[in-house]
């Protein structure tokens, strides 16, 4: 029941009928209340209850504002052709390019990071140390040292990658020379649309985790000088890959799509090998590609991630939604983004993951939070799909039905689900898709996020997976900016 | 409750007590029994219950005398024994080789076939296509009407594939020249032992359905001429690969080993394409297997077939087990075999499959069941793995929770559960495995069956898949051998 049923006024209106039995209460709300019905000796029972916006009288009356305002039901009209465009959208992988040539603003200057904005000064140790990685990768310095005071010195820029349609998993770091996937929405009225991602480096010791041993170096120049181009031309032989036709199949074979990639990568491997090869006339080296692919299972996140981002920029730009379109950590702050404010950050401190550690590692070890990877829940799957992928919670010493409770509690908090991705462990429900800030808000539930943990030190790399929550100061700077926003625009025409 | 907590004798020996208050009775049994208590004013509450061996008197003591007579612990002990062979198997795909020169009493003028032993007089239609298509393949006749003479007239002999280490899907038409996976057992005591299977057709008009058009004979050729030398030289390149570690990970995504097979193909397509591509010369070559593989998303169903062969093979030999290590069908009847008296069958008529039909066909066009292909079963995945598919039950209009129900369900009738194999829905719990013909008979529950539906005239194809029983009678004609056969045994010696 809501606590709306049991208000004292809705009690005294009734009183005489109600009390001229023996009284048995159901109460649910603030403690303090039950006290005096029991002292009259009758029975009440609890029940579970937490008030919307955890209580705080200003946000509550904020959120009324937006959930039963007179500006309501054109929110929630915005919310409907929001969430309209985002599944509407179908992202294909289109083509691989190199960064400098394809990213909207991308500079020779400029590296692209995860998250909202943030100064080297304020940048995390995995940051700093793709940062490092970066400018030795690029021929900027010779040492880590000389790299370190380069960066410092602002001898180059750094931009979040969402200001440029990009995201990065972990540091997320995108410097000009990266090939990168190019995503083009194909479908709905924003078709043409494109997203970028760099490509997956696989696990361990890799620079979105802050590592820049010679071995990150030499894979990167593989990537780029080998991988890359073999891919790209197989590419054009074969043509466009449907990324959601791709994803609906990955999400019946156990894949979330953020934490588990395996069956995406597979499916993406049989569609790729058989152009690599026609593409490629050095068969070593198509070998050498197909090898690369075939082990690593991640190697398709960094194909969800710009899907997921395609997405979402389809739902960008109707002036009064509430819908969230981007989550992203720096591994300093985490930031998120409504539909209605595209570009405008609202963030508070990345926090902890709970998780499980690789063996030598511990809690003390871990970073924060990091990464652009929760544009995947963001878009509705990653750990909204949680039901899709019950291996995945063993990571935390959880059972099939927690995954599954996980997927349904999301459901509480978006505006619909994507008939496209259907679990089949729930009856093929679509995942939940469509984060509303205003149900986060009222049902005091945070957004389930799967994800790495990168070591807290520059250099050092991956050191577990697990699960995380965002900042409540995100969403609730993100809902006074909305109210406020809902204030100022202008009145409907008078009819 | 069982059915001896309330038998005559309990009541009348307890009856003074009992009936000392209002007599509230639960029936379990005969309808007529609960008439007696009812008529005396009593609440009769029924509960659904069905005797052992379906009520037959002659079988409930034939099922008694090994369940429960003297011989039952060493039955039991047989049975204990036969299962840690089955589950310490460990099957390889280690080479792929011509028919005549691997299969063992394989001969020039021998063709086999799924299922117990058949002659062309009784085989049905699709078989007799398949037999048909096979001399067109072999050269052996010029015109269908020429094959179908030939056939008649003893040309050729015909052997079930189970009577040569061999099991084929449907029809299950193995001629000499055909290339065949060879599968090698590399763990537990029975290393060394080899099965064998043809290479996937792919769906639509295929011999194993019975369809042997131009097209069919076609695509034998190309398997024989391009994919088997192309496969069989990547294979040696890579090394061996370890079949139940690809079925472990392909239950976890979505496949259950019959009529799923999405997941074991996109594995097997990842172990194979780097070596096919470093093993091939002509680059087109091997992009044209690689398309094949990649087409077709049951290749690795006649992996999964001869793996579950090489775990039954395992099984096969102690002298008093009830462990059923072969389900068989050649479209006519359906054959099963114990573990205790391998190479003999135990028939029945096979039935029809209950399921949906391409657009264009019905039940009235279907074949009854056939094929070996139920060996997946008898080893513990297919339809015994359901809870790991729940997209399969979506065939006969069934729910995640049927998919579940149906895997809890084959639990009661297996002696065991394959840890190596687990259902992530099912909290990772491992596939029922060892179907124990005393408790089918005991229990009532028939064995499940995913199965594809094949046209009932030669030259047509498949026109559906669904899920089918065995015969009681296989299972009737069993019991009464395993009783006369543990009579038969030497007692065992005196202390």
């Amino acid at each position: 029941m809501s606590a709306s049923t049991v208000s004292a006024s809705t009690l005294n209106a009734s009183a005489s009928v109600l009390l001229e039995g023996r009284l048995d209460v159901v109460h649910a709300g603030i403690d303090a209340v039950a006290e005096a019905p029991r002292s009259t000796g009758a029975t009440v029972t609890v029940v579970d209850f937490e008030p919307p916006s955890g209580g705080d009288p200003r946000r509550m009356t904020l959120l009324s504002e937006v959930l039963s305002g007179p500006k309501a039901p054109e929110i929630d009209a915005a919310n409907a052709c929001t969430l309209a465009h985002l599944l509407a959208s179908r992202p294909h992988l289109v083509g691989i390019g190199i960064a400098r040539d394809v990213i909207p603003g991308m500079a020779e200057d400029l590296f692209l990071h995860a998250g909202p904005p943030v100064t080297w000064e304020r940048m995390c140790g995995p940051m700093r140390g793709a940062v490092i990685g970066g400018l030795l990768h690029e021929g900027r310095a010779k040492s880590t040292e000389e790299a370190a005071s380069l960066a410092a010195s602002g001898a180059v820029r750094f931009d979040p990658c969402h200001h440029h349609d990009t995201v990065g998993p972990m540091a997320g770091l995108v410097t000009p020379s990266m090939p990168v996937f190019i995503v083009e929405d194909r479908g709905g009225e924003r078709a043409g649309a494109r997203t970028f991602c760099t490509l997956n480096e696989g696990l361990g010791k890799v620079l979105r985790y802050g590592a820049f041993s010679a071995e990150v170096l030499a894979r990167l120049e593989f990537m780029r000088d080998e991988l890359a181009p073999v891919l790209a031309a197989a590419l054009a032989l074969r043509g466009p890959i449907d990324l959601k036709h791709l994803m609906a199949q990955a999400l019946q074979m156990g894949d979330e799509g953020h934490n588990r990639n395996r069956a995406g990568t597979s499916l993406l491997f049989r569609e790729l090998a058989p152009a690599v090869v026609r593409a490629t006339e050095d068969r070593e080296r198509a070998a050498r590609v197909l090898d690369f692919v075939n082990g690593n299972d991640h190697f398709f996140l960094n194909l969800s991630m710009p899907m997921g981002k395609c997405m979402l920029k389809a739902a960008e730009g109707e002036p009064l939604s509430s819908l969230v379109t981007v989550m992203a950590r720096n591994g300093t702050d985490f930031g998120i983004q409504l539909a209605s404010m595209p570009g405008r950050w609202f963030t508070g401190p990345a926090l902890q993951v709970r998780g499980l550690y690789f063996p030598g590692f511990s809690q003390a070890d871990a970073n924060p939070d990091i990464g652009d990877s929760a544009i995947t829940e963001t878009a509705g799957f990653g750990g909204f799909a949680m039901g899709a992928a019950p291996a995945i919670v063993q990571f935390v010493g959880g059972s099939a039905e927690d995954a599954l409770a996980a997927t349904r509690a999301m459901r509480r908090i978006t505006l619909g689900a994507n008939s496209g991705f259907a679990i089949p462990a729930l009856g093929f429900a679509g995942t939940p898709t469509g984060i509303d800030l205003r149900l986060v808000e009222e049902k005091n539930l945070l957004p389930q996020i799967n994800t790495g943990i990168a070591h807290k030190d520059p250099g050092v790399g991956q050191v577990g997976a697990g699960l995380v929550n965002p900042p409540w100061e995100a969403f609730h700077a993100a809902l006074e900016a909305l109210a406020e926003h809902v204030r100022a625009a202008a009145p409907p025409p008078r009819a």
